[in-house]
């Protein structure tokens, strides 16, 4: 099931498998159906108190899309190109944290994204639909446990750079940023596992400029992949 | 009310004025016990559904504070000074991107936010829990309207920069960043109004770098809190 408007155009545009859309009136009921049309997707159109029994949640913005489970990427797929930039996420439980996530590492050009298999939240309807369609182009993968994964991506030459409130470096001055690496981010509330953070490479913090001392972790992702971007493309051509 | 371990822990730190509290059985209850009983703030252990119904919300953490109603600043106190960073939400709805707005924006040294009277979402106990702390340290104004505001900073000798996926500049090269600025970003889903748009002196995009169009409007917000704060750093101590 995905639902919300961005998420179930991005399906269709891309042309994903889709069983069924359901769509209620709104403003953007006439272009998802003529779309849904173009794609040989049998659409109904029904009133809005199906759909939110359908998506078990008011927020579908009245699409729903009936679509097969989302496929994960191997490992392999992710840690390959020279240019890896991936984010690893190491806990994280929040649906619309992932979604964000997920929107922003796609939107910063990010090769993707890794979760642990347990303690984590996985690619729900909730975070397809908060993800606004980045779940249709950013390989995603399930690993049994992150530092293994870390230890892997080293091996494979990227460095592991984790996000630490008390990290010795600053976000803003990462040498590595325009190395491959991935980007080690910890769960809501309780940051990186001891684990984890002994298995990176450097540990960086975002500076704080105010009198609190963390910030969301969608927040942060979204400071250190564009970060990364924005380093990269300063290092290659000025101005694109 | 004010609800969430961190936010009702910010309010007992900076020793605002707090009726009571609330709390039920969890990680932080000494630790918010001890601050509160330090402060002469009389506690109330009880069950989580107590809180639940007082909240509203099942999210509180255990935590719920009774606070006197949310202070707005006046505008004059957020225009005036020379290192003027301000955020500007041209219509933002969802209680938890305003909370994770104020919440980067006072990490990330900005000087204040500003609101529209109509069409937002102010500062409610959704927004203080995501804030997670921010809105006790963050001058907040509410304002009549966005395009008048913005023409009032001008004659302050402030300038104007809207996001706009479709600006003509570039975030990361804003040649702005270190002038006094007011950053204006529109609601979720729409962008600026056309009215605002025109009133900013320049529009800049953020890079998106996958396939998708937009970011989310607290993503957007974080990154050009902390480009502006980068950017300002950089111009007057290095490595700070």
């Amino acid at each position: 099931m995905v639902f919300g408007t961005n998420a179930v155009h991005e399906l269709l545009r891309r042309g994903e498998r889709v069983e069924r859309l359901y769509l209620a009136h709104g403003p953007r009921e006439g272009e998802l159906s003529r779309l849904a049309a173009a794609r040989g997707v049998a659409v109904e159109h029904v009133e809005r108190g199906v759909l939110d029994r359908l998506a078990r949640s008011p927020s579908h913005q009245g699409a729903v899309a009936v679509a097969p489970p989302f496929r994960y990427q191997p490992l392999e797929h992710l840690l390959g190109p020279e240019r890896t930039s991936v984010l690893v996420l190491d806990g994280v439980q929040d649906p619309r944290n992932l979604g964000a996530i997920l929107r922003t590492a796609e939107a910063a050009g990010a090769t993707g994204v890794l979760l642990p298999r347990r303690r984590s939240v996985h690619v729900t309807a909730a975070v397809t639909k908060a993800a606004a369609g980045a779940v249709e182009h950013l390989p995603i993968a399930l690993v049994p446990g992150i530092p293994a994964t870390l230890e892997r991506a080293r091996r494979a030459g990227v460095w592991a750079v984790g996000l630490d409130e008390r990290g010795p470096d600053d976000l803003f001055s990462l040498d590595l940023a325009t190395e491959p690496v991935v980007l080690v981010l910890g769960a809501e509330g309780r940051g990186l596992s001891r684990l984890s953070r002994e298995r990176c490479d450097v540990l960086v913090r975002i500076p704080m400029l105010g009198r609190l001392s963390s910030l969301n972790v969608a927040t942060a992702a979204g400071l250190a992949a564009y970060e990364v971007a924005r380093r990269r493309r300063g290092s290659t051509t000025e101005g694109v």
